[in-house]
C-alpha cells in the first residue's frame, strides 16, 4: 500500500493528521471541532479507561453519572470557575423544533420552546456535582465522597485538532469532598500520582510531576498539579491534571458538614481530569514516518500474525491447523492477536499496514519456516526481524512485548532528558527554544508580569514547578530579579 | 432503621420512587427531567453494560463514538426520523456566556455568539452516524459495518420518571450497514435475540418478543422488533428494540455502495438499543416492599457478611480471622462480597437496610456459629434462613446464588403467565384491564384507526405482535371485522 503519509520533518503537523486519519483513530466529523473515534481509536481508549477506572477504584473510588446539563444560575455560581470556562460554553436555548413554513420539509427552532432558564452543556462539572453533594454530605461520617464519572464534555475551542483540542471530548473527572484540608491536598497528590504511573507504565510517556504557576492554575482551583510530557517536535502536552480546590465549591454551594465536635465546617474539594487528549500524545511520543507504534501494555491488538500458504493443500492445512494453535496459545496467555490471512492482499501491502496501525509485533510464517519450527518476529519499535523457535513461541512473544514496551518508556525517556536545557539569559532562552526546542530550566522572578511577557515574546509558558524542585539561587531570564528556583518552560500544545 | 418505604398497595408509583431514591440508584438533579446516577445504581449499570459489551463483541461488533450534537440540516434529513424527534429536542444555539452588565456576578448569552447553523443535542445517532458512513463505505468489502456506541442522549420529555423516562439517559445504540436487505432482517433479528438473551438470563426478566404495529414503530424503521416485559402492576415496558431501517437512512444520506457485479446500490440498515430505562424495569419486575430485590448475576454486591462480635479480644480475633478467610475464599470464588463490620449500627438496622438495597445474600456469623462451624444464611429474593455449613462455603454460596438467579426467574415468568389472559369482545377486554391488569390477547383488525381509537378509549396500546404468533380465525374486538391472529395489548410504561 501507498500510506502517503506526510515526513515529521516535512510537516509535524500534517503528519500527526495523517497518523490520525490513515492509521484509523479518528476522523472529522460534520460537526465544527467534533471527532469521531473509530473502531480502532475507540479500542485503545477503552483500553486506556480499563486500566485507569481499575487504578480508581484500586484508591477507593466510584463511579457514577450526573447531567449533561447545568443550568446557568448553578453554572455562574463559582465566579472564577464560571468565568473560566464562560467564554467556550454550548448554550441550550430551546427544546423543540418544528416545521418551517416558509420551507417545506425543513424545521426550524420553535420560538415558543424557548427556555426559562438556559442550560450549559457541561466543560466540566463541579458546579452541578456540588450542588448535589451539598444534599449527600451532612456529617463528617458522610466523607471523605470519593467519586469518578466517565463522561463528555464540551468546550467551544476556535482552533481544535484531532484528540489535542475538540470541542466535544471524552474524560474522566473525579470530584472529591474531603472533612480537611491536609486530606484533600493528599487527595489531590495521590491522584497526580495514579496518572503518572499510568502514563508511564502503560502510555510508555515518561512525565514531568509539578503544580502549576497561579496563571495556569484551574479556573476555580488553589493548586493545580499537574504532568507533562514531551513531543517529538519538542513541544510539551500537559497529560493529565488534579485540582486542590480549597473550599471555594463548599462555599459557592454552600455544602457544609457537622464534624466531630459537632460544629459545622465548609467541606474541602478537590478534582481531577485526563482525557482522550491523551492519545494525541501517545501518537506524538512514539510514531514515526512509517506510522504509529503503539505500547503492547495498551494496543488494541499486540501481535498480528501473518500466514504465507504455501503451494498445495496439504501445506496450507499443516500451516492452518498451526497458526490456529498459536491462535488458542495466545488467547490463553492473554496476548490480544490478529490474524491477518486475506488472501486478496500482498505480504508488502499487509506489512505497511500493520505499521500504519503501530501493532507492536508482527509474526510471519511460510511454510519453510513451518519446517524449521521458526516463525519471523517483526518488532514495530526498532524494526528488528528476528526468526524465533515455535517452542514455547506465546512466552516468547509476552517477553518481546515487555521488552517493547520498556525500551519504548527509555527511548522516550532518553529524548525527553536530551531536550531539556537550561537557560541563564534571555538571549539563551530565545536561542533554545529556536535551534533545540524541548523543556528550558530557567529562573523566573514568581510574578505573573513577568510569566505572561515571556509568553509574549517567545510563545512559550510555564509547563510546572517541579515537584522536590531542587532550590538554586539565580536571577530571572527577564528581570534579573532573584529567584530562588529554576521553573520549567516550553512551548505547548 | 426505619425505612419509610410505601407499600405496593398503597402507591404504586410512589413505592418505586422510594425504592429508586432509598435504595441508593439514583436522584433528582437541579436539571429538570435528568437524574444522577448514584454509585450504587451506577455499579448496577456498569455491570448490565459489561455483559451486554461482551455480548455485542462476541456477535462481531465493535465500539466507536460519534458527536453529541447533529447539525439541524443533517438531522432534518431523514424526515420520518426528523419529525418523530423533533418535538422533544434540546437545541444548541450559542457558543459562549458574557458577563451580565445589568446583573453583577451574573452571566447572560452572549448574542453575538449565535451559531449560523443549530445543532440538536442527539436523541438518537442515525442521521450524524449514516452522514459518516457515506464517507466510509464505498465497495461491498467495507461491508457489513457493524459498529455499537456506549453514550448519552437527550429527549425533552414532558413527564419524566427516575430511569423510566428521564431527559437524558445512558444508552448503547447500534448502527449497522449491509450488503442485502435479507442480511439486515438478519442482524436486526440477531440482535433482539441478544436482547431477550440478556434480560431473561442477567435480569431474571422474562420478555416477549415480537414486531410493533406500524403506529408504534420507531421513527423511519421500516420494522421495529422489541422485547416486553411485565411489571408487577400489570402493565408492560418495552424492555429493548431493534430496527430494520431499510435503505430509508442511506437514501437520506446517500450511501451507497459497489457490489460485486460493479453495481452502485444503496445500502441496508439496522439500529437497535437498550437504555438505563432496563433499571426501572428490574425495580418493577422483582422487587417488594421491604426494597429491592437484585439477580445475583448483575447485583453490585452478592453476598454481604455481618460478623457479630463476642465478649472477649480472643473470641473476636477468631472470628475476624474466620470472615477474613470466608472473604478470600469468595474473592477467588469470583463472588462480589461486601463486608459490613460497622460497629456503629445495630444487626436489625444492618438487615433492613441491606434487604433495601437488595443483596440477594446475607451471611450472618457469630460466636456460636463459629463455634458449630456454621453461619447463618438468609436469602433476599424467599427470605428463608438457614444455617449453613462453613465446610466448602463458598461452592455453597455460588450454588445458591444461582438458586436465586433461577427462581427470581421463575417466579416473574409465573406472574407473567398468569397475568396474560385473552379477550374475546371490547366488553371483556376492558373488564380485564380494569380487574386483572396484565398482557391481553385479542383480535385486531389490522388498521391504525383501530389501534388508536383502542388506545384512546382504554389507555392499552398493541404492545407487539408476537413472533412465531399462532394464526387463529377471529373478529376485532373493536369493530368485528374479521382478523387472523391475537396480538398483545397492554397499558405500559
Amino acid at each position: 500500500m501507498s500510506k502517503g503519509i506526510t515526513s515529521r520533518k516535512e510537516n509535524y503537523s500534517e503528519w500527526y493528521n495523517d497518523l490520525v486519519l490513515k492509521g484509523g483513530l479518528a476522523d472529522y466529523s460534520a460537526v465544527r471541532g467534533c471527532m469521531v473515534i473509530k473502531p480502532y481509536g475507540y479500542t485503545l481508549w477503552e483500553n486506556m479507561r480499563d486500566v485507569l477506572d481499575r487504578m480508581f477504584k484500586e484508591t477507593g473510588h466510584v463511579n457514577a453519572y450526573f447531567p449533561l446539563f447545568v443550568p446557568k444560575s448553578l453554572f455562574e455560581a463559582e465566579e472564577k470557575n464560571a468565568e473560566g470556562f464562560a467564554k467556550e460554553c454550548a448554550i441550550v436555548t430551546h427544546y423543540r423544533l418544528k416545521a418551517d413554513p416558509e420551507n417545506p420539509g425543513k424545521l426550524m427552532v420553535d420560538p415558543e420552546a424557548k427556555l426559562e432558564e438556559e442550560l450549559v452543556v457541561r466543560p466540566t462539572s463541579e458546579a452541578i456535582i456540588w450542588n448535589t453533594y451539598k444534599k449527600w454530605i451532612q456529617s463528617y461520617r458522610d466523607l471523605p465522597l470519593l467519586i469518578n464519572q466517565w463522561a463528555n464534555v464540551v468546550r467551544w475551542e476556535m482552533r481544535t485538532r484531532l484528540f489535542l483540542r475538540t470541542a466535544e471530548f471524552l474524560w474522566q473527572e473525579g470530584h472529591t469532598a474531603h472533612a480537611t484540608k491536609q486530606e484533600a491536598i493528599i487527595e489531590a497528590e495521590k491522584m497526580l500520582e495514579v496518572y503518572a504511573d499510568f502514563v508511564e507504565n502503560f502510555m510508555a510517556v515518561p512525565v514531568i510531576k509539578g503544580i502549576k504557576s497561579p496563571n495556569e492554575r484551574f479556573a476555580g482551583a488553589e493548586e493545580t498539579y499537574c504532568i507533562e510530557a514531551l513531543m517529538q517536535d519538542g513541544k510539551a502536552l500537559q497529560a493529565g491534571t488534579s485540582h486542590f480546590l480549597g473550599q471555594n465549591f463548599a462555599k459557592a454551594f454552600d455544602v457544609k458538614f457537622v464534624n466531630k465536635e459537632n460544629t459545622e465546617e465548609f467541606v474541602w474539594a478537590t478534582s481531577w481530569g485526563v482525557s482522550t487528549r491523551l492519545i494525541g500524545a501517545l501518537i506524538m511520543v512514539h510514531s514515526d514516518d512509517e506510522g504509529l507504534i503503539l505500547p503492547p501494555r495498551i494496543a488494541p491488538h499486540q501481535v498480528v500474525i501473518i500466514p504465507l500458504p504455501g503451494k498445495t493443500e496439504e501445506d496450507n492445512a499443516r500451516l492452518n491447523a498451526k497458526v490456529k494453535e498459536l491462535l488458542s496459545d495466545f488467547k490463553t496467555a492473554g496476548i490480544r492477536v490478529l490474524l491477518d490471512d486475506d488472501d486478496m492482499k500482498r505480504p508488502g501491502f499487509k506489512f505497511a499496514e500493520h505499521e500504519l496501525k503501530g501493532i507492536p509485533v508482527r509474526v510471519v510464517i511460510g511454510m519453510r519456516d513451518l519446517q524449521n519450527n521458526v516463525a519471523e518476529v517483526a518488532r514495530r519499535d526498532t524494526k528488528v526481524k528476528a526468526s524465533l523457535s515455535l517452542d514455547n513461541f506465546s512466552e516468547s512473544i509476552s517477553t518481546l512485548l515487555e521488552e517493547i514496551q520498556l525500551n519504548m518508556y527509555d527511548k522516550a525517556k532518553t529524548f525527553r532528558e536530551t531536550n531539556i536545557t537550561k537557560a541563564d539569559s534571555f538571549e539563551a532562552f530565545q536561542k533554545s527554544l529556536d535551534e533545540q526546542p524541548g523543556f528550558i530550566l530557567a529562573h523566573w522572578d514568581g510574578t505573573a508580569e513577568t510569566e505572561d511577557k515571556i509568553k509574549e515574546l517567545t510563545k512559550a509558558t510555564i509547563r510546572c514547578i517541579p515537584l522536590n524542585n531542587e532550590q538554586e539561587e539565580g536571577k530571572c531570564i527577564l528581570t534579573g530579579n532573584p529567584s530562588s528556583q529554576r521553573v520549567l518552560f516550553a512551548r505547548a500544545y
